[in-house]
C-alpha cells in the first residue's frame, strides 16, 4: 500500500507511490554532454553571438571588460515582467483585479561553453555561478517594488527549457503568490509557537534520522525530504539559520558550489542526465532578515509529468521512498568519491 | 508590456504575456484520431482485452451483462491509492505525519473506440461517460474516510497521460489540500460578507462583459476565465448554483455533454489536437450541499511546459490574452456550428 505524507513546510501532502514507477511512460531523455557541441554557432548565448541577446547587465570577471566572459547576465529576450512606470493594483471590475506587468526578468549565462551543465562544470566555474545569482538578487532587491525573487533554472525539454546552453534565470515579481505567503505563515506560526526555526527544527529531525542524508559539508546538508513531491527530490539546505540567499555570508559560496556540483553529478550519473528544475526559496524581500525562514536550494527532477490529478487535487505523487533514493545516491556519492570525481562523501 | 491579473477564486495572481508566444518551443503533438487505428491488440481497454484490467466496478449498459460495453470503468492497475484498513494520520516523528495511502484510484474507459476522443464522440456516448463520472463519485463518497473526490482527465503525453485509448481517472483522497482549502476559505468568506456566492457572482460579471464569453446553452457557460493560468484555458459552469457534480441534477448530464464535446472539438480543431487536462472541480464530499462552492470543469491545455518559475513563485504565466482566445474560439463555434458540426454557436 501507498503512504500519504505531510510536508511540514506546507502542510501539503504527497502520495508516495512505488508501484507506479511500473507504469509505462514515455522517457524523458536529455541528450547527455558528450553528444553536443561545446560551441554552436546558432546558439545565442555561445561566445561571439552576444548581440543576439539584449544588452548585458552583468558579466564576469567584472575586472577587465576586455577579457572573455566567463559568466553573462542578460535580460530574457522574451521577458514575462519588464520595468516601466506602475505597480499599483487596479480594480478593473468587480472582482477582477490587474497591475501592470512591471517586474524583471532576467538569464544567467553559466559558463561560454555549450556543453558544460553544472554537473560537469569545475566548482570554481559554479562558484562564479552562485555569485552571478547572488549580485542579481542583491541588485533586484533595491527596486522596493519587487517584493519576492525567484532565482531557478530548467535543464531538459521536460522541465520547461527552450535552449540548451546552461542557463539559470531569476525572476523578480511585485506580488507574492498565496502558496508562498501559506508557507510563510506556517513558518511565522510555528516561530511564535516555540521561539524557533522550523526549518531549523526540520534539519536537526532529519540529521538524527539520518536515512534521508544524501551528503554534508560543514555548512550544507544534501538530503530527500519526508514528504518529496516527486521521485530524487533534493534539498540543500544551509546549516546557519538566514531567512534569504541574499544576505548569506560570502564566505560560504565555495563550500555550496562543491555541494550543487557534486549533487547535480549524481543525479546526472544515477539518472542519466535527467531533467529537472532547480529552485532557490527565500523569503520576501523585505523581511531577509526575518528569525522564521531558513533559504535552501531544491531540485526536482522531471521523470513524471505534473497531470490533472496534481491539477484537480493539489496532491503530488512521488514513484519513490526518500528513503531508498537517499540511500542510492549515498552510494552513489561514495563511488565518486572513491574514483575521484567529486570532493564531499 | 505584460499584464498581472489576480484570480477571484484562489487570490492567485497569474502572469499574461503574450510576447512570450513567439519564444521558441518544442511543439507538443498529439497524433489526431485518424491516424490511429479504431481498435488496438495490444492496448488493455480495448475490446477483448478486458482481462488485462483489473475486474471492473461499472459498466454501461448496466441493463444487460451480456451486451457489449459502452464505458467501462476498473480500478488503476498503477493504482496511487487502495481501499484498505485505516485512515488515521500517525506522527511519525516530531514533525513528521503520515498516513497508510487508503482511497480509490480509477479509471473510465470512455468508448470501446480506440480512437475517438470526446471531441469526436456522439453526444449520447458523452452523456455515457458522463453518468459514470456520477455514478463513481456517488459510490466513492459513500466511505466517509474519503474527503476529497477528483475526477480528471489526462490527454496527449504532455499531459502526463500514458495510454492513447481515450480514458478519465477518479481519485477519491482521505486528505484534503490546502490549496484547496484556501480555495473553499476564499469562497466561504465570500459568502458570509456578501449571502452570495462567488462563483455565480463571478459568472454574472463574466456575462455581464461578454468578452471572455465562448459559448452558453441555457444551463451552461463557456469562458475563458479573467486571470486564466494557460492560453486556452476553458471554463464549463452550470448556471444553476450547486456544489458538487454529485448533486447537481441529472436531467442537465445531456446538456452538459453538448457542450462539453462541442468545446474540445472546437479545441481539436483549432490548436490541432491539443494535450490538455481536465478537472472536475467540486467541494468536499461531506459539504457537498454547502452555499458557497459551485462546482464547475476546468479544461487546460498544455501547450507549454510548467517550469521553475511555477514551481518556485507559484505564479503561472499564459502567452495569451483570454479576451484574444475566447474570440478565436467563438468564431470556431460559429464556423462548425454553421457546418452542422456542433449544435451551440
Amino acid at each position: 500500500m501507498s503512504e500519504l505524507r505531510q510536508d511540514p513546510t506546507t502542510k501539503a501532502w504527497v502520495i508516495l507511490a512505488p508501484e507506479r514507477a511500473k507504469r509505462p511512460q514515455p522517457k524523458h531523455r536529455v541528450r547527455p554532454a558528450e553528444d553536443l557541441p561545446s560551441w554552436d554557432s546558432s546558439c545565442p548565448f555561445c561566445p561571439g553571438n552576444e548581440d543576439q541577446t539584449p544588452p548585458e547587465v552583468f558579466r564576469l570577471p567584472t575586472s577587465d571588460q576586455g577579457a572573455p566572459w566567463e559568466v553573462r547576465v542578460v535580460p530574457n529576450r522574451f521577458a514575462a515582467l519588464s520595468y516601466g512606470q506602475g505597480g499599483d493594483i487596479v480594480e478593473e471590475a468587480r472582482l477582477f483585479r490587474k497591475m501592470d506587468g512591471i517586474g524583471a526578468h532576467e538569464v544567467i549565462i553559466e559558463t561560454p561553453s555549450h556543453n558544460t551543465p553544472i554537473a560537469l562544470m569545475s566548482y570554481d566555474q559554479v562558484e562564479k555561478v552562485l555569485i552571478a545569482y547572488r549580485e542579481r538578487y542583491n541588485t533586484l532587491k533595491k527596486d522596493t517594488r519587487l517584493k519576492f525573487i525567484t532565482i531557478f533554472k530548467n535543464h531538459g525539454w521536460a522541465s520547461g527549457t527552450s535552449l540548451v546552453h546552461p542557463h539559470s534565470q531569476v525572476v523578480a515579481t511585485p506580488i507574492v503568490a498565496p502558496a508562498y505567503h501559506h508557507q510563510f505563515d506556517i513558518a511565522h506560526e510555528y516561530y511564535i509557537d516555540r521561539s524557533r526555526c522550523l526549518y531549523c527544527d526540520l534539519l536537526k529531525e532529519e540529521l538524527d534520522q539520518g536515512k534521508r542524508i544524501v551528503a554534508q559539508t560543514e555548512q550544507f546538508v544534501v538530503f530527500h525530504p519526508y514528504a518529496s513531491h516527486a521521485a530524487y527530490e533534493t534539498w540543500i539546505m544551509p546549516r546557519m539559520h538566514c531567512a534569504s540567499f541574499g544576505v548569506f555570508p560570502d564566505m560560504y559560496l565555495a563550500q555550496l558550489a562543491k555541494a550543487l556540483k557534486d549533487t547535480l553529478l549524481c543525479l546526472y550519473t544515477s539518472l542519466d542526465n535527467p531533467a529537472f528544475n532547480l529552485m532557490v526559496d527565500s523569503t520576501l524581500t523585505e523581511d531577509e532578515e526575518d528569525p522564521y525562514y531558513h533559504w535552501h536550494i531544491r531540485i526536482v527532477p522531471r521523470l513524471t509529468t505534473i497531470a490533472g490529478f496534481e491539477m484537480g487535487s493539489g496532491i503530488y505523487i512521488s514513484t519513490a521512498m526518500p528513503e531508498d533514493t537517499a540511500s542510492q545516491m549515498r552510494a552513489c556519492f561514495q563511488k565518486l568519491s572513491k574514483k575521484g570525481e567529486i570532493s564531499l562523501r
